[in-house]
């Protein structure tokens, strides 16, 4: 106050605080876009636990052909439709959601997969994304009639031979015919080494395509598997849904094929939850086309064995792929389950594990919260004693004899629990038997996705 | 350019922007903070579902009395420690958490209250927040010995006549001395009105204290029940759990009164869900002092029945405001399933869809999402026939007879959504048995409060 004043220079302070002002209201968009949902859901970006590489370059399978197109049926601008082709001789095996209220698409391949066949009929797969045509009464019924009717005549195979599956928006009848009228164009774009457009017609709320292969030594020579998903959650009816479409150029009998299918798929596709909620069109087929040039594989040879573990790897594999394109997902967890008294038993406990949304919140938070653990354990109904239960994060010892280790340290849990992948492993010290399932977490993101309303 | 510039006033320029900046310096404030999670928790609002006008008053019960004190458990400056005297004469039922590594506390409820008491025996419970004492092994159990005990000796009580609840963080041990420090001070605090400061101290989570009334016209008298309760998820471990404490002056046996309980909780606390995870802790108890002149209850007297259509209400009321207070909630669901082939088909419908993240998270989003109520329902196990199937947002017809009904109006459907208390009816079309239900929607918040470190 009774300091000598500088003179101020009012243009140059206008100046500094205009340029202040302007960076300020910049930041301030930047905080807005940063939080409005609509902007975060626009964006769509793929999800950080995808696959480096993006989408893998897959062999080519004699006597499979694919092919896509923009048949318009809900989404614009992309391929929605893809066809597939396989040749005459092929076998098909399936597995199929369990739901009671399942699409008809489903019910009419289960009920095609029951029928006997000649052994030289071709077979062929068409899926539409962007609607699934489920919960859509006959008039669902009648639209899977007439698709799978036109794929029949433009193909020259009977008709009990074409498999559909449809993944979109539910109880909204599906525009067959916006799908009819590509038939043609489909027919004449098959190819075989078109599978990369196959595997992205048939995404929905999936932030990548995935796929998967892999190569066993036959007898006189290599047999191929490869295979595509679709899938975003366990999974949403309303948008998305699990497709698993797997083929090889083996030689073996639908019979053998389907057996080992029914084997695998508890321990890879049904092992994943991303949200514990299940699909009314979870579909998977497995076709082999039998132009390998090795041997036929009989049920208890080497090469069935080699067989079946390949093909495990490739279900193993996509699931996986499933779990990381989870909805929202930004941690991909193992639940490992050791020490219980029976299969089931084990199962109940990770799946308890997995599905428990505080669990899933805390690892979205890389809280190492063990006594979300102990709960999920204590609620799965499962025979469990908590004083012989062990529960470890990666290798961090976390708990034991009813108890924080002595030599826990949260610090290093907390440091562990900032990974991308994480197991979760708890020992329930009462028996032999084991069951790992995988889960991601449960984010801001998940319901941001599914509380939009569906326009 | 070429118009006549009229002389800045840059002095009043600067001015103008000034204000402007700290206008949106301001706004920026404000905005950061409505996003900092850290604020958002320590705010802490009061649920939006919370019953208006507050805490009930409650009617004294004879017999009963109570105070509350701050120990420091873990909160500063509230009250965190709640004890109640019971009366000689007063008979005890309880009903306990099924989850397999339940708390130490839990364990000592259920021992003592299957053991035989002289019909002059008097009883207390003593309740902290703040430390759940679960998952400390053999220290968890030396420190309900300890607190119990000392409880048992101040008041001269049997210490098998002493109950404990703990409610707060798992997995560390319990500071039970600061809580036998304050018995004292409890034993000289006990007040017959003071059930508003005993419900307040066993709060964690939960956003408002609960309570709820009832009264019955006895053979000689009115019979009184009062009740409160602690909740605000089916719960969280880590610092959420189930508490519940009824009173009654009825003249009453602990084998009735045990029965009536066990036969009351299924369609009240057991048939409420925030999150489907089941609390290490959850406790209920219910005692009647007989201090009423009321005549003695027997078993198939009118009264009885009345007695027991009191105490529903009473234990549906809290079961509702726990729910009300459910972590993040903004709507408060009834699930009501009809025409199930069978009472369990009817629960496992009716929880599949309370259950159901997309079902929960379409709430939040107030979107008439019934494609995901169909999901639910097959993914349930239950019986059901998709072409059977009805569903009703409120009075809102939305599907029948396996499809989406052909007066449905998303507008009208829509225009539900918006409620605050809402109604999704499901009818089978199988049989006659009948299930509700009661949930909350699954928001930003419950993630916030979840997925937050435990600090």
């Amino acid at each position: 106050m009774g300091g000598k004043m500088a003179k101020t220079d009012w243009k140059a302070e206008a100046k500094t605080l205009k340029k202040k002002l302007s960076k300020l209201k910049d930041k301030a968009e930047d905080v807005a876009e940063a939080v409005d949902p609509a902007v975060v859901k626009a964006a769509k970006p793929v999800s950080p636990l995808a696959p480096k590489g993006g989408f893998p370059t897959l062999p080519l399978i004699a006597g499979v052909e694919y092919a896509a197109v923009e048949a318009g049926v809900r989404y614009p601008n992309r391929k929605d439709v893809m066809l597939i082709r396989l040749a005459p001789g092929t076998a098909v095996a399936g597995v199929f959601t369990r739901s009671s209220t399942r699409a008809a698409c489903v019910l009419d391949c289960q009920a095609k997969l029951g029928l006997r066949v000649p052994a030289d009929a071709g077979a062929a797969i068409i899926v539409n994304s962007g609607n699934s045509n489920a919960f859509t009464g006959t008039v669902g019924v009648a639209s899977v009639a007439a698709v799978t009717g036109e794929v029949a005549t433009a193909l020259g195979l009977p008709a009990s031979r074409v498999f559909s599956s449809s993944t979109g928006v539910i109880g909204e009848p599906l525009p067959h015919e916006r799908i009819t009228a590509k038939i043609g164009e489909l027919m004449h774009g098959l190819r075989e080494d078109a599978i990369d457009m196959a595997a992205q017609a048939m995404m929905t709320t999936d932030t990548f395509p995935k796929g998967s292969s892999a190569v066993v030594q036959g007898d006189g020579g290599d047999i191929r598997i490869v295979g595509i998903a679709k899938g975003s959650g366990m999974i949403a009816p309303d948008m998305a849904t699990m497709l698993v479409y797997i083929f090889t150029d083996a030689k073996i009998s639908a019979t053998l094929l389907q057996k080992m299918l029914s084997r695998q798929v508890d321990d890879t596709f049904n092992s994943i939850t991303v949200d514990s909620d299940t699909s009314t069109s979870d579909a998977l087929i497995l076709a082999a086309t039998g132009q390998s040039p090795a041997a036929e594989i009989n049920g208890r040879s080497k090469i069935a064995k080699a067989f079946e573990a390949a093909l495990r790897t490739v279900m193993l594999d996509l699931a996986h792929q499933v779990v990381r394109d989870g909805e929202g997902a930004t941690k991909f967890v193992e639940v490992r389950v050791t020490g219980a008294a029976s299969p089931e038993d084990a199962q109940r406990v990770a799946m308890a594990i997995a599905n428990s949304p505080l669990v899933k919140t805390a690892i979205a938070g890389e809280d190492p919260n063990w006594g979300r653990i102990v709960m999920a354990v204590g609620k799965s109904g499962a025979q469990a004693d908590r004083d012989l239960l062990t529960i470890r994060f990666g290798d961090v010892l976390v708990a034991e004899n009813g108890w924080r280790s002595p030599g826990y340290s949260e610090e290093d849990a907390a440091a562990y629990m900032k990974q991308q992948d994480l197991l979760i492993g708890v020992d329930l010290g009462l028996g032999k038997a084991a069951k790992s399932v995988w889960t991601c977490d449960l984010t801001h993101r998940y319901i941001d996705i599914n509380a939009d309303y569906r326009s």
